[in-house]
């Protein structure tokens, strides 16, 4: 099988680590094959800061990493750079977008099963004129499809969940809900849960936006006028959306086993829940696009990157999660 | 020491077996003396049908009830109703109105040393003309405070979190912000942790209102022009206040440990951190009144009432919270 594509995230960041990390932590961790776009001499030395026994070997073509991912890190590429922990720059921004580019076109290409994003700073990005809000558009360009269609994820052991705004001020989300938002997004939710999860009938459950789900109207009108509406649409489809559900509870443990996926109206509303059950393991996976992608579900923590402290848990939950939905996209053999 | 008044709820909930429940574990538990003001057959209706054990004593005056809390369950006043779960109706309404009442008029007469309040249907008391939106403007208005200076706390093992916005539209929270009711309510907090709760500096993260904190602007700018300014008046006044924090990270447990309370800017915020980690432990207290209360954090619960099912653990903490509260009230011996 091919391998999993890799991007660096910024350098200055915690990713570099990780990613030495999880390949030392391969085998336990039952990892599919992946290799890393580019700084092979910067890995070695975020592994001896790490102190972690971790061989790097530089490979011409994205074929021969499975046969050499048991016995070093793979490295496609020569882009490189300093390893400076902590201090990101411009140089590094550089390369992390080189690192993202080779990524998504040899995944885009068929080369690779999947590309896995390292964080980024989405600060140093803008200083050189990169023209996305996040990876999620550029990886959706990357691959001809619209951003519109490009859905975040947020996947851990306790729940997966989805918000249907994102980054956008807390004031202006009542105005960008919709009907068609609501249906458009929550139709590629189902059928990625099918087509990448192999969950045949996905149960989706759609958070209310106000306090108790605006209690018949007393609290907003949004599900009575908005929500309501699309999950009747999409129950009429036939897929299986319920809800306006009070956001508060749905997330309690005895609710969390009745959904495969909650639908969230805002960004916190979906990353609370997830961040302070799952913080360690959450991954962010893009559903909607022609190529598997994720992400660990953290930034760069430029704070403690290069001090040994920062968890691989979520580089490897992504890992595992892109190989596997990759090995179900996959043609039988 | 004399004891808590306890207040039935909803009759048709799931209170009357919960109180039951409660006394039952009252050893184990190691829970102070309560009374509860009312409903004694209905109590005993709820405790066989949940099939417990629980002897009902009829007492005339609250000091009996330490006496023979270790026996029976005490109940002062004759107030009764028909025991129906899950079938609420204008009597049920009338009796919880009436518990609520006698259990407030103890306390603010010092007969009892906190209330802690069952949970009630506010559509079945909007009905019999309440005019109150919850439980915690009645017991404000009991003790002569203003509604504005009562804050809702939420606490749980995991977290303890203060909305300072609760029941209105998510659409109308940025406009309901300010510097002054940030500090004002921020102030109760910090004075009823430090009485109450025994935390001489009480550590005060508060969250942003939008996504990343604004991300300096870029998504909202309350964090700039609301929330940080009210942090600097805090601190000025030597609170030991921190943030616009993201809120999505705050609730991660290696950040839980850095503060004793989660100031959150709406509803769902606070909320549901709270009941996604702590969700059958929750309390309900409200801060800032001159008489302790506290309540479980769960609502009435129609659908499983009287079947024997609902966790009584929300309860038991309410009850040892509000003992623990009221013990650092008292005046030494």
């Amino acid at each position: 099988m091919a391998p999993l594509a890799v991007s660096l995230g910024d350098p200055a960041g915690v990713g570099p680590e990780l990613i030495c990390e999880a390949w030392a932590r391969r085998a336990a961790e039952r990892l599919p094959p992946f290799l890393v776009c580019g700084g092979g001499g910067l890995l070695r030395e975020a592994a001896i800061r790490r102190g972690i026994d971790v061989p790097v070997v530089s490979i011409g073509e994205p074929a021969e990493a499975a046969d050499r991912f048991q016995a070093a890190l793979p490295v496609l590429g020569d882009a490189n750079g300093t390893y400076h922990p902590g201090e990101p720059d411009s140089e590094g921004a550089r390369l992390a977008l080189a690192s993202l580019e080779a990524a998504a076109a040899l995944t885009t290409a068929g080369k690779t099963t999947a590309i896995v994003t390292g964080p980024v700073s989405k600060a140093e990005l803008a200083k050189i004129g990169y023209p996305y809000p996040g990876q999620t558009e550029f990886v959706a360009a990357a691959c001809g499809a619209s951003a519109e269609d490009a859905v975040m994820m947020l996947a851990g052991p306790s729940l997966r969940t989805v918000p249907m705004t994102v980054h956008c001020a807390l004031a202006e989300v009542p105005g960008r809900l919709s009907v068609e938002l609501i249906v458009r997004r929550a139709r590629i939710v189902a059928a990625a849960l099918t087509r990448d999860f192999g969950i045949a009938a996905p149960r989706i459950a759609v958070c209310g936006l106000n306090p108790h789900a605006g209690e018949n109207g007393r609290m907003g009108r949004e599900e009575i006028e908005i929500i309501a509406p699309a999950i009747a649409s999409l129950r009429a489809e036939g897929i299986d959306a319920g809800g306006p559900y009070p956001a508060d509870t749905l997330f309690a443990p005895h609710l969390r086993d009745t959904y495969d996926v909650a639908i969230a109206m805002y960004h916190d509303q979906a990353l609370v829940p997830l961040k302070a059950l799952d913080f360690d393991q959450g991954v962010n996976v893009t559903l909607g696009l022609p190529i598997v992608r994720t992400s660990p579900d953290h930034g760069t923590a430029f704070g403690i990157a290069g001090k040994g402290i920062a968890s691989a848990d979520a580089t490897i939950a992504a890992l595992r999660m892109a190989g596997e939905m990759a090995a179900r996209r996959a043609p039988a053999p």
